[in-house]
């Protein structure tokens, strides 16, 4: 399969980055092709403002959702947002991870999606292309986040809910509404000051959700 | 009371900053004192990352709760940050208004959010402070947004589901978090293409729902 991973932590020598350096080296060793999107690495520009269009429809005044229909209509986007849209095109299946902040995704991976999922390339309200007719449909995508809290802070009953339904604007409202077959979430809970065991143990969690999800290539 | 007006439009003439502008007038007439973060004009940065520390604790590894921790310890936030933390302890409501982008607020907003709203200001794992504890307890707060799909799409058993139940990531498990006494949600839907009696209606009902949370002062 070919996999786009897009990935959003600061830290090269982070838990995250771990966990996504073996992801990798999994996926490839199980004959993927992956490309990576390292969001702060990129230094990837998170708001979405006129620089984004090179042939505006209109300089008047900006309307973020008619630009982005014009622009996918003209392939008139920005340089760093079409080579984003190519590797969502090239790919069969999107990885998202991200470590929660505030129980949703930091800053510079809510940008990329509202800039790279924009209306007339990821989802389309004039031909009424969303959910089932989503305009990425076909393709596959999973969540992969961290928490500090505990998983009795985010379960039914705790003080924040459970985290599955918290994560529905992201799951059902962003990646089903364009179309793609979203697995269930992978979660590390209480991600904060994890032991080396605990580490080691996490990553072999996650390799083997990675081989259910994205199996050896034959 | 003191106000503090977290705004998120990138275009003067839109409906969200006609809004804003009718809120803040308003509010000014009604005795209160408004200050305004209008983020898109201020370039307010959205990304967490080494820069928003000026003692920075390790610069072996860059560990963005740690780092939160220590400068609110230190008050060593970068200058931007400070200056949207002296607003927070000056107000006594904050009203974040902005346009939904995929049940979400946009980047910007979030950036605010993550960078702001930092462990040992808005909340403290270490001393246990949240919820009922949270350190903005005693301040209230709403949410203002405007969505592009009608209002069937975001009721229960619509395609999206009930918004209310969709947004608790951020009225809860956010502001909530935080202490802050969040009010109900105003959300204006279908807002992408309204006529101009529309719009004066729903000015209308939004300066309501500003006398009812905000009244009058005496």
């Amino acid at each position: 399969m070919n996999i786009l991973y897009v990935f959003a932590h600061q830290e090269a020598k982070s838990f995250n980055s771990t966990l996504k350096e073996a992801a990798i080296t999994s996926l490839e060793k199980n004959g993927h092709d992956v490309r990576l999107s390292d969001l702060y690495s990129m230094q990837f520009k998170p708001v979405l403002d006129r620089d984004d269009f090179t042939q505006p429809k209109r300089d008047d005044i900006f309307n973020p959702f008619l630009e982005q229909m014009n622009a996918s209509k003209n392939a008139s986007f920005s340089r760093d947002i079409l080579d984003e849209m190519e590797k969502v095109k090239w790919a069969d299946f999107l990885i998202f991870q991200f470590p929660i902040y505030f129980t949703n995704m930091p800053a510079i991976m809510k940008g990329w999606i509202d800039r790279v999922f924009a209306p007339g390339f990821a989802f389309n309200p004039a031909t009424q292309s969303a959910y089932d007719t989503g305009l990425l449909k076909g393709k596959k995508a999973m969540v992969v986040t961290s928490t500090g809290a505990e998983e009795s802070w985010y379960s039914e009953g705790g003080p924040h809910g459970d985290i599955r339904e918290l994560l529905r604007y992201l799951t059902h409202c962003t990646l089903e509404f364009t179309g793609l077959e979203v697995f269930p979430s992978h979660i590390i809970f209480g991600a904060g000051n994890m032991s080396q065991e605990r580490v080691d143990g996490e990553i072999q969690r996650y390799m083997e959700k990675l081989d259910s999800v994205a199996p050896k290539e034959s």
